[in-house]
């Protein structure tokens, strides 16, 4: 009985949501006025994640297109005689039938937008609007993932566009974050680090002081709330752990700083998602700090490798399965099918893991061995120096040919790798037992990269990238992986 | 020779900016870095007018659209079923056929925009993008008053398009300006100010202190420097003269203020006419004051009527003319041609203006001693009480006339009438004599009006001046035209 209310009341808040929207999208221009949208922010957020899908689904499906009147005006179009001649003729009747040209292409080209531009158009003109759309388009970020639905993809490839030009860098205000800032922005700061979580206030002042700086982008719609912060470190080099950037104390003299370190960019709003802010943030960065700080001349990382032990771990599973199939000694014909079998271990690492893994993990061979020792989240091979210096070589060795070699349709098979490669960077360097926190662990056993950014290059950089996949990277993580490099991709790399 | 020179020169720096502006465009994504777009910039801003017009046109013709493109798309576009029968059936098929469709869907509505599109949202990205295309599209508007140019045109209002997208009331940051501001900042607003000219420091000074308020919206683009910006005072009465407000001495107490009058709002780029900032800075302004001081309950303006005089005096010329043309006593016949003959003066009024004009004016008519004296603008009329006292009641009574009733594709025919109008304000009261400056004098003949804004009814008198044209007015000024309300034009007001 009481289940059943619930349910009448969900339907008829759905419905009146419902309505409200239709009356924003609907009403002529000047009638929509700040208490209807109110109407509807509020509506909406009052709404169950179940009707809010409800809700998006009938915006994809009943508010895109006129179809009809799309096809009425490309049969008007396709009637008249495109321009072309307006060079040669130019009179006062030619303008006449250009005129009546443009007007029938605009009106076709507004025909093909979608009705629900109109409700983005106007939340945007809203005080909270812009927010309010990061929300929507969180929801349908999360919709999406349970299954594929082509007219909610649609729109979320239409919104997205929308947000990424009202969000253009021309409308973002670079600000400096300090302890002066107040404590409202300061938490979000703390609530949104996704790299190095803040622990406590001695943390986060430590980040905002002296030797540090903290940059973040904020939009006039999304008050005291960075969309995307950036922090740093004035170091003498480039550091080669997380440990001496966040704890080790005292930091040196500014003046004396000739790196500027970026150790952690944190975006804040998933519904942000897929609109690349960062690259413009690091740009802009870059340049305040040159202007602000002439004696810093190197623009580094030290960036967490996120995808590592996933991709090591679905490989060494994958090719110890693949060894064991082998070892029943197949007949050639069966053989055939091993074409994807590769020992990705050499064949000293795989003696030194064999001799060196004791109790601690069994395997017949090295690379079940090395799955053994890694899976577990203990990293008890942590604990041992005996496992450390066997499992060195080939981490570092197979984290080198993962960052520089793996690839999904051209791009760095890495997140962080592909977000600094596209925005120019290069790979200058991997440090072992860099990041020894529990998380580090987990995504890269503890290595961290460092990727530079010269001002010089950065375009030429991003646009080899881009083209070519190319990815620029040091001699120093080259060689990790020559004798691969001069086998295969030698080509792959610059 | 030297003259030959110049023009070759002229032809170079033409040739090497339109080589830039191609690279913008046509350069992959990545690859524009600010390198590019900055030698844009300079190079456009360093072109003659006549070379800024030649390389406007080549844009807007020579970037328009692949129409080769468009027609392709538009047969694969018509030979797809449209969705509809989604909801019905929805398999996987299905979807990945709706997938298809909302692709081919989006590439048609991507070929249908111009090329020139790419120009603009990547000048976007620029620190100074926004300011520039501001500077664009105010050459595009003052080459297009030259005559018009159907290609320019379209450029024009697709360019217009992405500026009203990109100064959404949300990407605009109101700021109280005050005399702490830097001095380049209220160098400013001397120089914009429209309305009523600062005329020193102490004008300046008075106009953001006590008693007084002054607002700016602001884009992080284009810093120091608001777009829109509007002065208000803190009064208890509405004001009837600008006179008290710029002059008056003292201000009251702020706590005794039961009104604050919108008294000058002055937009600062030429190249965003067309784009209504003011009225979403009228609203945030009201909503600021209403929370700040609870005691204030009035909004009103004291505004201009620029077009009050040209109108009255174009009326007077044509009129005047056509009854001296019925003097020559024509034939009936004749006298058909003569429709729009009106004198638009009360017979007591032109018995008055007869008796007191004297040596200063003669005239056949009343309208026209009423032209005769009110066109020198040595304004001498403003000297004679007795003038004053027979010009008073028809210039009054015409100002209503043509605040209420003259209309232009159903807008008011008053720019700034129009402006308040469309804002969701009402015709609260017009003013004798309140403002006597020479510009006051030559706009109005020294009338003004005050505009009043009812929070309440903002939104039902913006919309039903929008939809039906309808001027919602006081009693106090529809009086002045209530003979002629009862008989024609009732209907027209509300």
């Amino acid at each position: 009985m009481e289940h059943g209310k619930e349910t009448l009341n969900h339907q008829r808040s759905f419905e009146v949501v419902r309505e409200s929207m239709h009356s924003v999208i609907s009403m002529n221009k000047t009638e929509v006025g700040d208490s209807v949208l109110n109407e509807f922010l509020e509506g909406y957020c009052s709404l169950s994640f179940e009707n809010r899908r409800k809700l998006l689904l009938t915006l994809a499906k009943e508010y895109d297109l006129n179809r009809a009147q799309v096809r009425e005006l490309i049969k008007q179009y396709l009637g008249l005689q495109p321009p072309g001649s307006e060079a040669q003729s130019g009179g006062v009747a030619d303008e006449g039938f250009l005129s009546t040209f443009y007007r029938i292409e605009r009106n076709l080209r507004h025909s093909l937008k979608p009705v629900y531009e109109t409700l983005f158009e106007r939340l945007n003109t809203h005080p909270e609007g812009l927010k309010f759309l990061t929300i929507i388009r969180a929801d349908i970020l999360s919709i999406l993932t349970e299954g594929n639905i082509a007219s909610l993809r649609a729109l979320d490839s239409y919104l997205k566009e929308k947000l990424t030009t009202w969000l253009s860098p021309a409308a973002l205000e670079l600000h400096q974050i300090t302890w002066d800032d107040p404590a409202s922005l300061l938490e979000k700061i703390v609530f949104y680090e996704a790299v190095h979580p803040i622990s406590n206030l001695i943390d986060l002042k430590r980040r905002l002081g002296v030797g540090r700086r903290c940059f973040g982008y904020f939009h006039s719609a999304i008050p005291r709330e960075p969309l995307i912060f950036i922090e740093v470190a004035l170091l003498k080099n480039i550091a080669e752990t997380i440990q001496e950037v966040l704890w080790d104390n005292p930091p040196i003299a500014e003046s004396e700083a000739t790196c500027a370190l970026f150790y952690s960019i944190s975006s804040t709003q998933p519904g942000l998602a897929g609109i690349n802010l960062g690259k413009f943030l690091i740009k802009r960065v870059i340049t305040l700090v040159k202007i602000d700080m002439p004696h810093i001349s190197v623009f580094a990382t030290l960036s967490p490798i996120p995808g590592f032990m996933q991709w090591l771990l679905s490989k060494l599973a994958s090719q110890s399965k693949l060894a064991k199939a082998e070892d029943i000694s197949l007949s050639p014909a069966d053989r055939s099918g091993l074409t994807f079998y590769e020992n990705i271990l050499e064949p000293e690492e795989e003696r030194a893991l064999i001799d060196s893994s004791g109790d601690l993990a069994s395997g017949k061979s090295g690379m079940e061995i090395m799955l053994n020792l890694l899976t577990p989240t203990t990293h008890e091979w942590t604990n041992s120096d005996k496992l450390l210096s066997a499992l060195k070589p080939p981490l570092m060795r197979l984290c080198a040919r993962y960052l520089l070699q793996e690839k999904k349709r051209g791009k760095a098979l890495d997140s962080v790798a592909n977000f600094h490669l596209q925005n120019g960077a290069m790979v200058q360097r991997i440090n072992w037992m860099a990041d020894q926190s529990e998380k580090g662990l987990n995504q890269s056993a503890g290595i961290m990269v460092n990727y530079v950014y010269r001002p010089e290059n950065i375009e030429e950089y991003a646009q080899l990238y881009f083209s070519k996949g190319h990815i620029h990277s040091s001699y120093d993580v080259k060689r990790y992986i020559q004798p691969v490099l001069e086998n295969e991709s030698k080509d792959s790399l610059l």
